[in-house]
């Protein structure tokens, strides 16, 4: 193997996984608290790194994804695939449901997991989808 | 200029653009039509191919973008930039406004446009956005 080579799965390493971006930022109205709010995306984004420690799946804590009213929403996403969108999560009831699904997405050809295969949380909590570039899907070439 | 220099420009120049996803599938409402709803996003792909012939931002119907409830929805990308989606668009009211917030769009750094810059339609619209992955903003570097 050349130098050359090795550089290159070297770098190409990480997109074997995907990644699994949380939004941070959005609120989610508690009457209980002083604040009337809290930001379930924090918990989530520290357990899911937790869970996701040492594999090829990264968790990247977000400021906004811009979706706000679906707390908490998570992107995945990985290099070549479709990117989806995912809201209405929360860490104590969807945490393996999470883990599960970001899994399946890394496993996937392109990203798209069979229906049958997602988990309840994914099919009703989706918000939108959007494809790889054209070059990536050969489009341009 | 070498060969393998020249060959690195040609496959890196549509990156200099974006690339407009449009969702041809979702279905809007409409009393008038025996179907009871018609496709938006065919005509607004239709009239964005048009008006972006030639230039390096490229135009791509795709089938499901899952917004669904947002016809026309539609996604600005570009490598190693931050998505947007878009819904509740329209070609007749709101041509200019896609063609200008994709330039503009093409045009920034990173894929994050300033508040003021934005189109009235695209600060309205904005369903969710995607940062690049972590490999493309230097996080596993």
């Amino acid at each position: 193997m050349l130098e050359g080579d090795l550089a290159m799965t070297t770098a190409a390493r990480p997109e074997q996984g995907c990644t699994i971006h949380v939004c941070t930022a959005c609120r989610r109205q508690r009457e209980d608290l002083p604040e009337g709010y809290d930001q379930p995306g924090i918990a989530l984004a520290a357990a899911l790194s937790e869970r996701m420690a040492g594999g090829d799946i990264a968790v990247v804590p977000v400021e906004c994804l811009a979706v706000c009213k679906r707390p908490c929403t998570i992107a995945l996403a990985a290099d070549g695939k479709w990117t989806y969108l995912i809201g209405d999560l929360d860490t104590e009831t969807h945490l393996d449901e999470i883990v599960g699904a970001a899994e399946s997405f890394a496993a996937s050809a392109n990203g798209i997991v069979p229906w049958k295969e997602r988990p309840a949380s994914f099919r009703k909590g989706v918000v939108a989808r959007v494809p790889p570039l054209p070059r990536q899907q050969g489009l341009n070439e």
